[in-house]
């Protein structure tokens, strides 16, 4: 598995409680909110922008999974340069504040917990936040993961 | 908000705890595995066929995010019948087996926990557990969600 992953990412062995990572941004815009929430979460506050206007959102908002996914992409791409890739067991997750048209979002994350698995030496389990910031420093998703880490020179 | 959804909608004050619902089901294909790992996930184990073996997965899956999406989407479309729509504030989720090509999903849901709020007397939290479950009985995402209800008859 490691032979394909580039020497530069992290093993379990170079992560330390407190350490800090900050991705790359991406700006969101309304044409990807709509199609986002047309294929996975059809509701009007994330379709239609009229629509919207009138709802609990009191405008267009992407829907909380587009923002995960959105999250996602900028730890795979850099945000989170973990060796074998970033594997997650699942986690909290909380969205404080919507993700709207235009909004550029990064990720600043820090390891919470690193914990080595009792029945694989060749693994463990770190616990990571993610939070998702916009251009104006709110965050719009914490997201406390579990991710499998791997050692390091195992056989 | 209440005007525009269908009538046959549930309100907090139609809701209990151990009140159960399912979902209709979807089939997940190789193809939309690759798009969404493509566009969200972009890790070898949900882009590309061969060199997923040789991962931790031993084979192509779904980005977690993608099983979370389509959760969604079957619970919107009618898993998890709420007035006012499906509007989380955040949760819990985990993936205990991996999302497959060719896997047919659907939702299991159950109320945990029916909370008032304390300042907003038109609406309140329930607290929901949703279970994913495929074609083999096995439970691809455990999402414990924390949704806003409303009550009936506000100004």
């Amino acid at each position: 598995m490691s032979k394909s992953m580039p020497a530069d990412r992290l093993y379990m062995d170079d992560l330390h409680v407190g350490q800090r990572f900050t991705s790359a941004s991406y700006t969101i815009d309304e044409a990807q909110i709509k199609a986002f929430g047309g294929q996975f979460d059809p509701q009007p506050f994330h379709t239609d922008t009229e629509a919207a206007e009138g709802t609990f959102f009191k405008g267009l908002a992407a829907s909380g999974w587009h923002t995960a996914a959105i999250t996602m992409r900028l730890n795979v791409e850099g945000g989170l340069p973990l060796a074998g890739g970033i594997i997650g067991a699942g986690g909290e997750i909380g969205w404080p504040n919507p993700t709207r048209p235009g909004d550029t979002l990064h990720v600043e994350s820090e390891i919470l917990e690193i914990i080595p698995s009792r029945s694989k030496p060749d693994r463990g389990i770190a616990v990571i936040q993610s939070h998702t910031i916009n251009q104006r420093g709110d965050v719009v998703q914490m997201l406390k993961a579990k991710l499998v880490v791997l050692r390091k020179n195992t056989n």
